[in-house]
């Protein structure tokens, strides 16, 4: 590059960087919100945060920033990660100069009041007390979806948001796929005649924090760049590379709750601690896509830390931190207990089968709220008859209900289906890993996690959103996305002839 | 007003509004720097912390605003309140405008390195691992000090920055009447024969936090709009009058350092709690200036905390949560402990008697070093020296000597100054609190802190920064700042007719 087009690119990219200083810093005061904000704070801290999501549109609609993107985007002189870089900005630019900043100030302010209204309903486990400012906030979202506009569905806006290029006819297709799959497994597995040895999972809360903080250790997430925290829902947050916030909350009846979403939050963490600094407000220093990071959550959840190997390591610690409740676990009992599939209410405590009827469920009920078909004060309603239907639960409160994700309050519509397409980019990962490196296994039972980290570092983590996330996997797994890979993992884990039921 | 004055009046508050979501946005980030931040995260968090000083300094310089403000100045409609948030925000304005934009960011960027170098160079136990960082920083405030303007003393444009007016001949007067007092005081004290008893101040560091807890709870900090967390070095920050955190440290060897800095950083803070919502972002809503700011905590840390019937209350607290160690000791040996004076090398844990001593002592070099007259790489030696002469101590490194405190690393000269100020300003007040409420000592004594929190409400919060510090003092003393009324103070406590000495 020329000197003028090596200047007019590092403007961009200070702009950019100042840009993301106002974002990420936004995102510091969320942490907080979720973390530690007393509660008479609330309201305050929603005006806060309000102003600096505005700000951060001002600066991100300048006419200056989209002159020079132009400019450069035209010049043909940029080849490679610049180019890529310069062409997604100008995508994300075109799309942010699309909403009106007195509308991102309104979503802000909605969020928030929605957010802070999920809480109290939460306290009186009743969804009508959120009900009102929830259709507020959706109607905020249909009129997103205008903004952004979408070729054949209201809920494709809000799909494409979360997971670029995905619609309302690819989700159709690959959850139509997977629904059978599902009930196929569950039904087999709730055919078997041993059921799995329930676990005395009870542990001191500070015990469990500690156990957790050992196992992110031993992942490889860096406490040098970041911390773990409790919250009310567990969530990853960065503020750059060097400094990634993860949370959990903790339960003294259930510390395998605390645990593996420990593990799942320091997939999320580990991918954002690998992301390139110097790429720090550009596109190629940002995660792939939602979906992308679930991926890395959920390998790490399930396909590592719901494995044999992972049990036997596991198990070793607690036999020599509970020797007297642990003594006479044997690691078969053990890995059987981890991995229990029993239909359930609450989506984060589900097994990895029943995880994928959790979000069918919202998938329908988000697609039905955008489109209309389904009013807000219906929700609790059709919820609980999803549950009876395809889990065969009844919905005791809303709390076990409809109130149980901190999703929708946050305006987060079209965000559950990527932890669906997450597990099934997850296992096309972790298979392609495995092939490369089959002494995985061994590594994992030994505590060793670096080959896995170090492969992720390789194929995962320094493309940023170079490549959409069906280009990555196939440029990852020579696959592209399917329901057969995780179908086949399922088989083997769960089916009658599984390593589980002839030991 | 009518209609066209009041919706300008409405205009110049919501940007004023919209620019304290910045300024304590970044307040926020600051926070956590110095609560939870990981250590990698320093730079990035540095870089964002200058982003928002930034754009602060440029929304709070826009020529829109400095219109408006004018157009209001001229408005003789406009009177009362009103009137004086425009003139103290014009003052501002026109002082924030000399500022260029890259003088902001430069010193923020200064600042946050020297800060971490003082993390650093603590680390090391080296002032001068610090030192280059420090006289970068020293360069900036004395270009500041040309930018700010002054008449006599490089010195005068800081401490105007603290405290509304101040100045070094002001100072110079005050401290010098002060000296004398102070060293008769402490040589009295130390002529006595009967020293106070010693008492075991350990404790272990979660009763430690507990005790802290309940002690703020009672003095009236309300939790529900504020939060103590940990840091290094103690601190009050708020974030608007429902969001004030406060910190402390904990020594397992001494919960008498804890317990006074809580009770100290709790003054500041239901300071700031009393401030008025309905001013958020303009001046009626902020603290009238650091010195009255430090009347608050120290009335509350001294004048009451050290005071008998505050004594008599922890006493009685204390031997119920540890019977066997405090079954034996009596009130007035309590009182003594709490009260010893003796020269000691950490400021934060001096007597309310030589703590003023270190303050004159970092006076006169702050002083000395941004007239040119002392270099940074000699501020240990003449550290040291004062110490030797003014308290007859020997620094043994630096980090009792000129690296305890935070304040040069975050470019605050002229701060320490208030803290003296604040000593004899809380002197005036609490003897006028005192006067009007005769009982107070029974209230105390009952742990009943509403008196002394709704007269704080009535003569001090409320009016933010309507008055300057001595104007306040005047209002709600009758009487000028001056050292006669902390010399009687001293006088009655420590000298050798005081009932210390003869029960």
């Amino acid at each position: 590059l020329d000197s003028a087009t090596k200047g007019k690119y590092q403007q961009y990219k200070n702009l950019m960087s100042r840009i993301a200083d106002i974002r990420y810093a936004n995102a510091v005061l969320q942490w907080d919100q979720e973390t530690y904000l007393p509660v008479k704070g609330a309201e305050a801290r929603g005006q806060q945060i309000a102003t600096l999501s505005e700000l951060a549109h001002e600066q991100f609609s300048s006419p200056f920033l989209g002159e020079l993107l132009n400019e450069l985007a035209a010049d043909t002189n940029i080849t490679g990660n610049e180019r890529k870089n310069i062409l997604l900005t100008l995508d994300d630019y075109s799309k942010n100069k699309k909403y009106p900043g007195s509308f991102v100030r309104g979503m802000s302010e909605q969020i928030n009041r929605t957010f802070h209204a999920w809480i109290e309903a939460r306290k009186h486990k009743s969804f009508s007390v959120m009900q009102p400012e929830l259709d507020k906030l959706l109607e905020l979202k249909k009129q997103e979806s205008d903004i952004l506009g979408y070729e054949k569905h209201v809920y494709d806006a809000h799909l494409n948001e979360h997971d670029k290029g995905v619609t309302v006819e690819f989700a159709d297709k690959i959850f139509g796929e997977l629904q059978p799959i599902l009930t196929d497994t569950l039904t087999a597995i709730q055919q078997k005649t041993e059921p799995a040895e329930a676990l005395d999972w009870s542990m001191p809360k500070d015990l469990q924090w500690q156990l957790g903080m050992d196992i992110l250790k031993l992942m490889g997430f860096d406490f040098t760049s970041g911390r773990q925290d409790v919250s009310e829902h567990p969530f990853t947050i960065s503020f750059h590379p060097t400094d990634v916030r993860i949370t959990t909350r903790i339960n003294e009846n259930d510390f395998s709750g605390m645990l593996w979403s420990c593990i799942h939050e320091g997939g999320h963490g580990i991918y954002e601690q690998g992301l390139l600094p110097d790429e720090y407000g550009l596109p190629l220093g940002e995660a792939a896509s939602l979906s992308i990071h679930e991926s890395q959550s959920r390998l790490w959840e399930n396909n590592i830390g719901r494995s044999r190997a992972f049990c036997k390591l596991l198990l070793a610690r607690l036999k020599d931190a509970f020797p007297q409740r642990f003594r006479e676990v044997s690691e078969e009992v053990f890995y059987k207990a981890a991995n229990i599939v029993k239909p359930s209410l609450i989506r984060t405590e589900a097994d990895e089968v029943t995880y994928h009827h959790h979000v069918l469920i919202r998938y329908e009920l988000e697609k039905n709220l955008l489109e209309g078909t389904l009013k807000t004060a219906d929700l609790p309603f059709y919820w609980n008859q999803a549950y009876k239907s395809q889990l065969g639960l009844d919905v005791p409160d809303d709390n076990q209900g409809c109130l149980q994700d901190v999703h929708w309050s946050h305006g987060s519509f079209g965000y559950f289906p990527t932890y669906t397409l997450g597990s099934l980019y997850a296992v096309q990962f972790f298979d392609t890993y495995a092939k490369s490196s089959p002494g995985w296994e061994d590594d994992i039972a030994a505590g060793n996690f670096h080959p896995l980290k170090n492969w992720l570092s390789t194929h995962i983590f320094p493309y940023g959103r170079y490549y959409n996330s069906r280009e990555l996997c196939n440029k990852c797994t020579g696959e592209s996305l399917n329901t057969s890979r995780f179908s086949a993992y399922l088989n083997e884990k769960f089916k009658s002839n599984s390593p589980i039921e002839h030991e």
